[in-house]
């Protein structure tokens, strides 16, 4: 049931963040704060820099993260991941659609 | 001199397009196609899908195109680019950057 | 036991097909029309074309397909990946084969 | 229970290792010996080398091997990595951790 | 002139080869040896695995080999690498294709 | 000549790095200081963080930097970034040798 695997998803999450939380040297937790730092909104909005991250990261298949979009606009911004990085990233978009899916209501049981 | 340079880098992409054209076949001209149609504005401004195209290829190392946005603008969405993909993206912002330059200094102003 | 877990990813996979065809726009399926119709047959068979489209997925680490092969030819393809990309494919080779032993039988059980 | 997973996934490569091994042909053969070869002590310690070979499958997103090294080493290769290959190493960053802890947990202190 | 292009490249080529032997150790020279041999016909033809080096190098955005192959069945293998690989793979088909145009107006017939 | 192709390498070098540094955001800049924090000498040595930087750029294609290292050091360092990341690496490994020639050629022995 998808309820379970996100939770499950979020509490695997959970502790390995703290795991590198407990292991990261200075310079990591440096790069930690650029991180976040780089998503702040500026002269783009929050909202832009979010899809940037999630288009780049899915090109490069990896784990994404996503928030205050639109279906319709996550959707347009794979599609233009999927021109870019080319079939190898279909089961990546099919992950996010199902993580979609799952944290949009669960009233969406697929 | 930048301008030739610049000059000598639109030369070469219009002859390799004509090239591209007089072998692609009909799949890869529909291919071509869905990749145009993936810029067009939707439910994301083609600004935002743009910068999309801009930083995902940037951290698949490639090319890129861009257009209608601030410098501003295009530094922080290189900067996402830059933590998404680390430093092996560098020498590919400083490209981008330097093109951006010639493009400005032409009179081009975007 | 090999049989479930084969059972299981084909049901996962139908499930996140089903769900990419519910939230695809135009353009996304139009991608999927380019894609399915680059591996019909013309100047190459779809043999040949099967085992591009597996290596290259190889080779980007992705899940791929594969049919009307022999174990024979797939593992000389695998062998092209293999030296092309590396060892980080070695795990990726793994599982194909894996894959490949649950498909033909399930009686060469190990 | 962590000890379940790492000996679940022991069991997982071994069973892998033996369906490469049936299945390889000569010439995968010769690769894993150069391979294994690549990691023999010369100019360069063992230890240097099986750091050189974690960060490179690190940055590439790939399982990766360690041994004889000090956490404190292991974190300074991993934030190498982190800064070389950007964010989108974080995941595998936080796998390697959690297997390094894993290892340490079991009294298999290496 | 694409002649004079081609020379240069090979020339270039040449001395570089030239350095690789000159430094390359007993383990590199194996690999070399376990490349070439991965090209030798087999199960599958030395065509097709000329073709599988081609479009799994072209999707890593890879300089590429290519020969004993006809235009179309070039073009239909850097379709495959185009829906695998995505948009970015562009500036290399071009590149390929451009090398291969010069090839056959040198009256180098492949 | 070799010294011509460093020198203007070099001048290139500069002026693109001189462009980044004028148009980098703050976060940017905090990016390139994580970065050379990597570096510097703690549990490893400097030399073996070097060549951690080295050979992960290469297998991701990238320019890379290399210093204090002996010849035969640098060569198994490369050695392994050819096996984990495969033949691609190939012509990256030409350009690295070649490059390692030219500053030995001119005097700059390391």
């Amino acid at each position: 049931m998808p309820e379970k695997e996100m939770e499950k998803f979020e509490r695997e999450r959970k502790e390995l963040n703290k795991l590198l939380m407990k292991r990261a040297n200075l310079n990591m937790n440096r790069f930690m704060n650029v991180d976040s730092q780089a998503y702040k909104r500026g002269a783009l909005s929050a909202k832009t820099k979010e899809l940037l991250g999630l288009v780049s990261s899915l090109v490069l298949r990896c784990e994404c993260r996503e928030d205050e979009v639109t279906t319709e606009e996550l959707v347009e911004a794979l599609g233009v991941g999927l021109v870019v990085g080319g079939s190898v990233t279909i089961p990546h978009i099919r992950r996010v659609l199902k993580y979609w899916d799952e944290l949009q209501g669960t009233g969406n049981e697929i």
